[in-house]
């Protein structure tokens, strides 16, 4: 037994959860959310052949910050099946685009199936540590034009995920995916991890980094944080490349 | 364009579909049945961790044979989260139980999650080539105690990808698993691949093999096998090691 110290939230932390875990902003939220609620998380990451390894290393920093029971590091050749600019260096990261394009349509750094093939992977951790409980970080606002960041898929999802396992269908030990930024803005999402004492400099968001690792400030995901701290009245504390 | 051959079965088979491919019985029979209804065929093959690479070598052969439009294999860690006889060298492989005991509860051979974790890539390929089809091996009587083999998971699991992928739920491409064997027995999958054209000796079955790759005859996957052919009244050509 640990003893509790006055920064541990969790009066019953022996309820095991799986929380996927990016390195960006929102997973780190919901990391924190998890702990918060009183789960023992074990932190999932994926090596899916991103072009850059700097989301990774802010993985580990974010689940060494957040006292993790585990944190595993599952690598996956997403790159396999091309069609995304996260996963194909030949395709380029769109910069600068007004909020309106960025709501049209699927963009090119959506990754087929991509969420999918990580709640897999978490079932898969959940089922072996015998915990119920999957958290992930999808928002059905700023990716509206990600099919698998609606409420409808991850209910189709758990549905499934309660047919999938001999945990719940041969032990009786329903799944939950717990999805608590599916409905926030960025800046409530702020606001939030900003209450429960996230360092948001470890957070890694940019798709298309410098060779240190900084944010290009430029691209979707940029825009949508910057503009987050921005309405959240906060300055991010992330470091971004000099205006060339 | 490839000039038809006389042994080429399909009118259309422009229509692309990815197909499950492990090497073993049951998915060669479904790749035949998929070609054989027209499918442009995509194997999918997954290295993942398993204990021996003879299921690997087994699936090259059979894709080679049914001259798929393109085999692709996906590596991918499920040893990482342990928990399966097949990828944990530690635990045995069980050998010559009664049926009885074969068909109670779930076996150690269980991979946590592993058809949730096969069909995602299958839809992360299914939506990179525009594929309205995946085809599965999965049967419901063989494989009673693994949940992720019976007709409610498999139909889950398509209402999943209906909501999972920009080809359905923005293009309108509604996706179709197909689960061919689900309801067949041994015997009947082994006569409807025969009356196919397939040399079962191609595939691999065994749990167990010895080094040369010669199945065990004794794992539950090979007593299911041999028992198979016996009541289709055929002899497996496989290679089985002599007993001791």
């Amino acid at each position: 037994m640990n003893p509790k110290t006055p920064t541990d939230p969790s009066p019953h932390d022996d309820r095991p959860a799986v929380v996927l875990l990016s390195g960006g902003l929102d997973s780190a939220t919901v990391l924190a959310i998890a702990r918060a609620d009183g789960f023992d998380c074990h932190a999932l990451s994926f090596a899916y052949g991103q072009r850059h390894n700097f989301e990774l290393d802010a993985a580990r920093n974010v689940a060494a910050a957040a006292r993790v029971a585990d944190h595993r590091i599952a690598t996956i050749d997403l790159g396999l099946f091309g069609g995304s600019a996260l996963t194909d260096a030949k395709l380029d990261v769109p910069k600068d685009r007004p909020a309106e394009q960025m709501s049209l349509g699927v963009p090119v750094t959506y990754v087929p199936a991509r969420n999918t093939i990580f709640l897999s992977f978490a079932l898969a951790f959940a089922e072996t540590i015998r915990a119920a409980d999957i958290f992930i970080g999808v928002n059905a606002l700023d990716y509206s034009g990600y099919p698998d960041c609606r409420p409808a898929y991850i209910n189709a999802f758990n549905a499934m995920a309660n047919l999938a396992t001999a945990m719940a269908t041969e032990h009786g030990k329903q799944i939950t995916i717990h999805a608590p930024l599916i409905d926030l803005t960025k800046a409530q999402i702020i606001e939030r991890g900003t209450a429960l004492g996230i360092d948001y400099a470890l957070t890694h968001t940019c798709y298309d980094p410098d060779e240190q690792g900084r944010a290009c400030g430029h691209c979707d995901a940029c825009q949508l944080r910057l503009q987050g701290f921005a309405e959240a009245g906060r300055t991010d504390p992330a470091a971004y490349a000099p205006a060339m």
